[in-house]
């Protein structure tokens, strides 16, 4: 009964009844969001999808974000979601590295813009998605990321269809459908990652959860154990599922308070490196005073961006040794520290090449212990016991403003920023999106701020 | 090298040189395809996804056959493939139960429609698909399917992508991308099987298929080992993959020159049941002179169509006792024969709850052993070697001509029908698809013949 008790769930919480702490930390998600998928939005690849909307007759109906270019929800909620995935700067949830906001606000966006609906609306559906695609990751993590299954793509289509499926008011046995139909579209690769690829998969699991939702809407049917059944979702996307977290009542804490933001414009488990890379810069060491760099750390570090020697941007954000050198000479990593220039840079390649990183199984995800021999001679340890941006030393709501206004700078003016981050706390008393959708589009050209 | 390799032999190999017969093979597929979706064009499933597709916009590109309707080519890709599988009456490779033309077809007809390209073109880049799709599914069955995969949905994914890619002239590298977005797109869970679901997955291969081609046509990027890295495709979706068949050479033999076509409207495994159920009849044997039937069926038949006591026409094409009951009464069991009426006939029942089936693990998947336990007393033995429809006794041209028109018989005239067997017979010779599409909307009302 794990897929009807489910869906029960989700149909019968009333969502009033969030406590209004979800409803701000949905806005904290969503300044964050949105951020990421602004700065990203004129990237080559955004522009190649928009193209192929355009070869499909795609219809005006949602605002492809930065642009006034408006195309069918489908595709905005792709191309969306795709966006805010480019940079790896959204949001992530520690255990299971989930990130929950990119396959669900695009899609939610999508609707509630052709349809103008009210802000509080489309903050509390995004709790019920995100509270929806977490437990689905929980229920098949690690294994299922293990085998090589992107979470993100996969969870995230159940977080995009629970969402669209709550706005929609599917009656129960419909939504047992539509999370049938998340169950058989859920997509993504982890050997994907370094290519445009990755952020192509929330932006599916967006667009399909919005099918699935509106399929079953019409009466499409699916199975009614989709999750459970001996050859179910479960057991055929992970090796040792736990169904229980499925099943659990509702109402008692809310996954989203778990939520976390990266300061740094890559992969969450080089962000110890990295806050370790600006703790030694802030000691006075530079780059010329490095003999060598040892970095002990969580296994999952090296299996994930352990790549030695980066050509590209993208190559870049999956090397934890770029990740190490650029905090280490610049002092931060925002996306520009991934520009393509900066990768092949000869003195970022040779600092890089003196960097090495050896796992340490007993360290959490969140530290690291970074060991730097100095030409000198002498060496200089850093220990970090949770990296910003983690669970336990989160970024606050100004650090979230100042990463928004960085991440905007080279599109929106000072005045279109504040008037944004200004609207995106009043939220929930805003009646449709309208205006916060149109001051995304860009007022500056690019690079002249 | 197994992605490049494959990749390279789709690209390379010239379309002129494939033999004439996979070209009367691709034709055979495509009467038989035809007649099954054009048979199902009005059912409710893609009554519901033209509603979504309306709701989204879609702009009328191709067409809903059997319809004057025109919608975008992703969503024409999406219903015509769904149709094409609802009656379970397409095509099929018996070694790995991949239903070939379903996910490749409607991408093809799509494309071709809108853009007015030749008949030849149509069926050359066919062969392509099916070769792909085919492999993919040798690569990765049988654990692939028997770990819950619908191998139609997922392999099926790369077979419209390949014949898109390949109709496109995509060259080496963005043929190996298009692969790569296929492979992370692959959909498909087996629990879905007796829901709107189950169809479903072919019609999103092809819809997948051909957003994958399109997107890598623009230089969209992916990985370039998706199939064989250690988290590649090949080691997620299956537990024993054998890549050597992805890299073995083309050319020498076809996969298509193996595609075989159901006589009856259901599941292949069941086909050797109902072709001894038959031959039981052909022997003046009825349903009141039935005491007991027992079947000895390939250990497949009770996994995949076991249901005891359907309640629908659906259920029942995954019922082999209904399929049993209605052959022995009817003498054959076209699309009708699965119709709710029957299902819930009183006879039927009673007949279908005298009939049991246990595995046999000797019989291969296209023989049956039925033994009639008489109320006289004696006993009749029947044993299939090869089902109708197999490989080894497959449908004859003029067989395949008959289906067509039993299935298009309550929408097409008579006329209507000869003259598009007549075209299809000649499509390596005309122009364009326009007037076989334009022959397809019906021409009669239901049930009027």
């Amino acid at each position: 009964m794990v897929t009807k008790t489910l869906a029960r769930n989700i149909v019968n919480f009333p969502l009033e009844d969030l406590p209004s702490e979800t409803l701000h930390e949905a806005k904290r998600s969503f300044i964050n969001w949105l951020g990421a998928s602004l700065g990203a939005h004129d990237h080559p690849s955004v522009k190649m999808g928009l193209n192929v909307a355009k070869i499909l007759g795609s219809a005006p109906q949602a605002t492809l974000l930065g642009t006034p270019i408006k195309i069918d929800m489908q595709f905005a909620a792709l191309l969306n979601g795709m966006s805010s995935h480019i940079f790896d700067f959204d949001d992530t949830f520690l255990d299971t590295v989930l990130h929950p906001s990119a396959p669900v606000f695009p899609a939610l966006l999508a609707w509630c813009e052709y349809h103008e609906l009210a802000g509080k609306l489309f903050l509390q559906n995004f709790v019920i998605g995100v509270e929806v695609e977490q437990r689905i990751a929980q229920a098949i993590c690690p294994s299922h990321y293990q085998r090589g299954w992107h979470v993100t793509g996969t969870a995230g289509t159940f977080g995009a269809t629970a969402a669209l499926g709550k706005l929609l008011d599917l009656p129960e046995e419909k939504m047992v459908y539509a999370l049938g139909l998340a169950s058989t579209q859920s997509t993504g690769l982890r050997e994907m990652f370094g290519t445009m690829t990755k952020p192509f998969h929330p932006g599916k699991a967006a667009a399909n959860g919005l099918l699935a939702a509106l399929l079953a809407r019409e009466g499409f049917t699916s199975s009614v154990q989709s999750l459970e059944a001996r050859r179910g979702y479960l057991n055929v996307l992970s090796e040792a599922p736990c169904p229980a977290i499925l099943e659990a009542p509702w109402g008692q804490e809310w996954q989203l308070m778990k939520n976390t933001y990266k300061p740094f414009a890559c992969g969450i488990v080089t962000h110890p490196a990295i806050d370790a890379a600006i703790r030694l810069r802030q000691q006075g060491i530079t780059a010329s005073d490095i003999h060598e760099v040892t970095l002990e750390v969580h296994p999952l570090v090296l299996e994930l961006t352990g790549k030695l020697e980066p050509r590209d941007h993208l190559q870049a954000k999956f090397s934890v040794y770029h990740c190490t050198a650029i905090a280490l000479m610049d002092g931060t990593a925002g996306e520009w520290q991934f520009a393509d220039g900066k990768v092949l840079d000869e003195e970022v390649i040779n600092l890089r090449r003196r960097i090495k990183a050896v796992p340490h199984s007993e360290l959490a995800e969140d530290q690291v212990i970074l060991r730097a021999k100095l030409t000198k001679g002498d060496t200089v340890t850093i220990f970090v016991e949770h990296a910003l941006g983690s669970l336990a030393n989160p970024l606050k709501d100004k650090d979230l403003e100042e990463k928004f206004r960085s991440l905007t700078a080279p599109y929106l003016s000072r005045p279109r920023q504040e008037e944004l981050i200004s609207l995106i706390w009043q939220l929930d008393s805003l009646p449709s999106l309208r205006r916060i959708i149109e001051l995304c589009q860009k007022d500056l050209h690019e690079g002249v701020q």
